[in-house]
């Protein structure tokens, strides 16, 4: 059965915005088993821009989070408070620096991090609704601050750090790895490493990919 | 057996550089087949640079092919000048309208075009060593004009003009569909036309994994 997917990115490029990779291999397996899929992302400026060449910050520049997300979703993408939680079936939210400072203060703040607030209503929204809702890479820290007084359970990997810091919001950290994911099926939360942990694109297909079909499963499943 | 792949970009999003789900699909397969994967793009500004939400110019924004382009390959990209034809088994150009633009003058000067000549030099050394080259989406016209005097046998999908522009180049264009790709077995030359038709991501994937995997087989042919 085809479902609409909400897809929220962050820009475009790991340092600063989405993981790219990320981002595309989850739209391909969703795209794959017919779902259709919807982009969103805030409109405000990106915390930071990264020279992803040198690795530098080019601080003279200045890109927004929502147009430059746009390159990711071909131009098939709207400002974040347009998507409701009764418009779609599931969300999905990528890694990379922007899910970490673009769509929360995680970056900076660590535990006292705050998630951006259209953000945090619609996760609340989805999962208050009963609707699953997948994380990539370091995204899951922002599921951690917005449902963690739910006691879900979800992976960043193996980094015990961050762990930790996750498990103070509320949470339960599963270890896991790149080629794999961890599924809550009590709270309809799924979690992959990504890059947290693998190395090269094949690394993080199998995980991404798997967190995909588990994602396809709990559609089907009576809310 | 591992081999090494030059990959070229030509920036970061379709309306201004590499179409970024075509190159992370052709990196995702090669990567897949345990190929070291060596990333490399011209420095120079990009021809334009295109805000993906509205379609429309950003006139006073300038930005270069190879910073843009790390962005998709994380960081690890070289100069096009450093790479040789002896340091890599095959080529690869994903599409976009940097490849007409960055990489060539066709968006522009159409059957008059050039190609970047550090470019053309690797394409045609290349070529002059029996090394495969693939070319996918809008791409292969910059191989029409690079070895159009070979007689190459070359698509860019099923769209008539481009055809005959390219056939006045030299080359014998072949219709071909997203999910296909087609196989120049005596010039070793790979091209599938992604979204020259392709409506979304999972169109385009089996054509692309398909020219991968054909690559894959010439490699593995004795030059």
């Amino acid at each position: 059965m085809r479902h609409k997917i909400g897809i929220i990115l962050s820009g475009c490029g790991f340092q600063d915005g989405s993981e790219i990779h990320e981002s595309v291999l989850a739209m391909l397996a969703l795209s794959q088993q017919g779902h259709d899929l919807i982009f969103a992302a805030p409109e405000h400026s990106q915390v930071r821009v990264v020279n992803h060449l040198s690795g530098e910050r080019a601080q003279e520049e200045e890109r927004n989070v929502l147009i430059e997300s746009a390159r990711i979703a071909r131009g098939d993408i709207e400002e974040i408070s347009l998507l409701k939680a009764d418009d779609i079936d599931a969300l999905v939210i990528p890694g990379g620096f922007g899910a970490k400072a673009n769509l929360s203060t995680f970056a900076r703040d660590g535990v006292s991090m705050e998630v951006e607030p259209k953000l945090q209503a619609l996760i609340k929204s989805m999962y208050l609704s009963k609707k699953p809702i997948a994380a990539i890479c370091i995204a899951p820290v922002i599921l951690a601050k917005a449902l963690g007084e739910f006691g879900i359970e979800i992976t960043i990997g193996d980094d015990q750090d961050i762990a930790s810091t996750l498990e103070k919001m509320g949470v339960r950290h599963v270890k896991c790895s790149a080629d794999r994911c961890v599924v809550d099926h009590k709270h309809k939360i799924i979690t992959t490493p990504a890059y947290m942990i693998g190395k090269n694109i094949a690394d993080i297909y199998p995980g991404i990919t798997q967190a995909m079909l588990e994602l396809g499963k709990l559609l089907k499943m009576p809310t």
